[in-house]
């Protein structure tokens, strides 16, 4: 089978094309021939070996894909040959609390990723994903769109009338922005792009804000939110804006952090946050009970992701340079057609 | 100024016109010129003598109002000479936990309630309702709109993709449709009339079911929610409905019973509680906060309450009658104009 | 090895010891040597056919055993040879929500339960009890420490300060005044029998009542609990006894109704629900996930569970016996020594 | 009546002895004799001028204090002449959500606060402390008590068998050792006198790390709990802590940051709070429904508060310094007496 890995040394140039041989499913497990695979930050980090330096190599990148199963093991009773599945995040990660063991299963690094036209993977690591999605729809679900769910709905407690503050338009910006809408809250985007914040008005954003002509856009969201503070923040930029999130934020508000971004090393002033008492929480994704929840949601709400751009598999290094431009609103996604 | 009271003896026939001198505010307090109210199925039950047969006569009826504040007193901050507002259910149950004491200081019983020109209440016990809302609109809200928000929201934890069952078409029905709309589930609804189904799929709803034509529509409602149940049921009918509840949701499933019915005093069978692990919840109305929580979810997504019919505050009686006859879908108003 | 079955109808009669095949352990299976088991109400009824009437015999009835890991099968991580370990009620329910198969995947029916010298079951169906338990008192844990711990602190969120209803002396209700006492809780206990009483006050109840000589003892508990009711009410005894927990809890207090007990078919009068805004809470024991928090608990302030009494493997109908006559406080249990 | 105010400009030096007019309770206010008062850090920054530089002077610093009912004023239901009561520490916070008004109604600041021999409050800002308590260790809990509950309760969610980092021997740490010890949860202490952590052993901690003789801390704080990591931390020494803080929590752990502290206005790095999963929560003292709340789980298990030290009224300037010194371990009080 053909595979996308990283060979030798980390770096965008070292994401090569190879040939493994076709794997097979054991007991439990599903072999899968993918269709369709979307992109994550988390995934550009990790072929230039800034997500985990140590990680060995070669290694074939992406935890999110989409396929068919075409192979089931012994004892496999979550998938039969035909259906559709999706890949989770974590791997090991069914439901319940977060440990280490669960948080080290996924794929893409540690464990090889979706960037191959066959996988071999257990049955409690697939769901079926929403049946009115197209296969690329399907495949920006398992990361972005777990853990824009899991910053609102598990940890958020969102709720109809909340104002949603998201920042820019990358994939989990515009599924928070997506979901919001969906359970009734208002939405305050921001990009530097008026053409872009003129397309998430069009997805249904209440406010937006240029954050290039706007440097105090922090306060500006403050008072858009009725003088009183956004009740949430998706917070996926780092320091610089995690400054503005907490100008932005209501007393008693929370802010999700959403890992794996540039600035993520930067350092936060702690003042603002005990005299708002407001939340920050870490996200780490999600768990499959999370995944299918959110499934439930988009087939009910017949929600579409929205797929930015689809290039083919054989142009997987492409797909990564355009998605490290920025360019994109949305999601990046590969085609195994 | 004019009232309707129940006079001498409870019983429809004594709800009558009276003339009451016109109030003046105390310190902390307002004084409404009445413009709207609304009935609830506690208010027939009051004048009836059914919902508390120990209620001292006469007693001026009703809970819902939405006036416009003509004086303040001294110490007054929460609204000003010409605000419009609206009453709240429990005049001293602004936040926190229910008490017995909050939990007495209801319109229309113990206290006067709405249906008067003229109104003195507590700062504490108005709310400023959404301004895209007609007066009868507004009016609707305290008793049946705050009931199913808490039932949904507060206690329901509703989210995206969750399946709710409404029983019939009154004021708390139609609300728990909208909400949850609103955030996104979906609906089972249930009437005996097919004319009152189309209408409530024009509201919304998923699936309808003529309880008439259906006597075993709790397992109905268990099917057609993908053969596993329904999330939450608002429970509005009785002990006889409450059996098909018990039917319908699904396992780890609640029900919120709204309280003040018919057949209330009926009996239930507690073993499929026990098996299917299903939270009864009782409902108390909500406190202040909830009410503003929920307009502002009102106000965010434009929603409109449904009024069926409005008769002059002078026809109150035929009001009354009207409603206890259950032609009625949504809300029966009355205007002072 | 030597087991005790339901042969041929159901009865306690035919409880029967029998001899079966050695079983051996498959892919992620563990071969456990029983060391103790522990009865509960629940065993008492699947003997005599009242719990499941159409569960297929021969059946080894009981959920809950200690033992020895003997073998491990291929892929095993959770567990060593030489482990000690108990069952969890539900095989299959390791975290999340309750479902259908989840829930369906008990010991002791459909599935062979712990009366057996040996026993088979997948890695994910055990934990490591505490250790300064024996096997005695680690055998006691898996049904009534699993339910009176989800009761009070998964679903019941029990703080310090809490006052806490328990009724009549048997596994769960001392389960209950246990961690109650464990999280600075109060306690209010009831039994038939004034000796009872003081065994239950030296495992520090606060308030002791004697059913027998008190028959409105609900009313009692709710004026002891500082005339206000208490806040839950661990409800085990069925119908009747729910109309005193009712009298007996807060406006705004919580039921949790134990599964599986006598008058569990009654009927119950919902207006008290209602008036009260109660919550009503079917209990289904918990996920192991649970049981594991509820472990760590137990370790951490080093809670011994209540053995009454325990009857060799030899004697297990006898045990049966002695624990349908309700003359024991706490768990009844079996050595296989 | 004499009061303690900071007169002209901030500093120690400036807290002076003054005289001032009685005052009388309007209508819905109490005016109490003050017996005692307690000390928080907040008040020392107060009193120096770094918490609220813009705050009018003179100013009657502190927010705690208890004192006994010496007339009502007309409609006051809460409080008869002769009660003892505490002051709240946000006085028009009850309930429900904080909101700017709620959060700058606190005593000591911009209200006078509790160093007067009189006081005049409303009724809404008293509760009455556990009736087992002395004045002085009653005078402890509107701060430092509510805020540690809070931390732990209302946010932390505390379980028997969590493990709890608390730092230092401070008034809140030493409240959250107390309440972790009376939910069954486990302790480890840190303080840099190992005299110190003998006395908070005998308190009941579990484990204890001298800070200064171990810069590592956080890291052995994680060891100690079992290498997963502690549950909660309550963190009370801003950045520098923070870090070790990071360090030494579970993966989905919380950590409850106090507010007022000196470290306070350091920076954070954001990268573990995201690795990790972790919740800061930033914290608000609390509402008085949480204080009642506190103050029942103290009565039913007759907690006693730590008071390290009492100062006559008289003395209060050598009180202030003396909490300064950070030599106490608990509250450092005053008596009025």
């Amino acid at each position: 089978m053909k595979v996308f890995e990283i060979q030798g040394e980390f770096g965008l140039d070292n994401l090569k094309p190879a040939e493994r041989a076709d794997p097979r499913p054991g007991a439990g497990q599903v072999l899968i021939r993918m269709r369709a695979a979307s992109l994550n930050y988390r995934d550009i980090m990790t072929v230039e070996g800034t997500y985990n330096p140590k990680q060995p190599l070669p290694l074939i990148p992406c935890s999110d894909g989409v396929g068919e199963v075409v192979e089931v093991g012994d004892g496999v009773t979550r998938a039969r040959v035909g259906d559709r599945v999706a890949t989770t995040f974590f791997h090991d990660w069914v439901s319940g609390m977060p440990t280490r063991a669960r948080l080290r299963s996924t794929l893409g690094g540690p464990y090889d990723g979706t960037l191959a036209e066959l996988m071999v993977v257990g049955q409690e690591g697939i769901v079926h994903p929403p049946e009115h999605l197209s296969d690329e729809e399907a495949a920006t679900l398992p990361c972005s769109g777990v853990t824009a769910w899991n910053a609102l709905v598990e940890h958020g407690g969102l709720r109809a009338g909340d104002i949603v503050l998201v920042q820019g338009t990358g994939g989990v910006s515009i599924f928070a922005l997506q979901f919001a809408r969906m359970f009734g809250a208002l939405v305050i985007a921001t990009s530097s792009s008026d053409d872009k914040l003129q397309r998430v008005r069009e997805l249904g954003s209440w406010q937006e804000i240029n954050y290039r002509e706007d440097d105090g856009w922090g306060k500006t969201a403050h008072k858009l939110a009725h003088g009183v503070g956004v009740d949430h923040v998706v917070e996926v930029g780092g320091a610089g804006t995690l400054e503005q999130s907490l100008r932005a934020v209501r007393i008693g508000g929370s802010i999700s952090i959403i890992g794996a971004l540039s600035g993520a090393a930067s350092r936060l002033s702690v003042l603002p946050i005990l005299m708002q008492g407001v939340r920050l929480q870490g996200l780490l994704v999600g768990c499959r009970e999370s995944f299918e929840s959110m499934n439930r949601a988009i087939s009910s709400n017949q929600m579409r992701p929205v797929v930015d751009r689809v290039f083919p598999f054989s142009d997987a290094p492409a797909a990564f340079r355009y998605m490290k431009s920025g360019a994109h609103l949305g999601k990046v996604c590969l085609s195994f057609d």
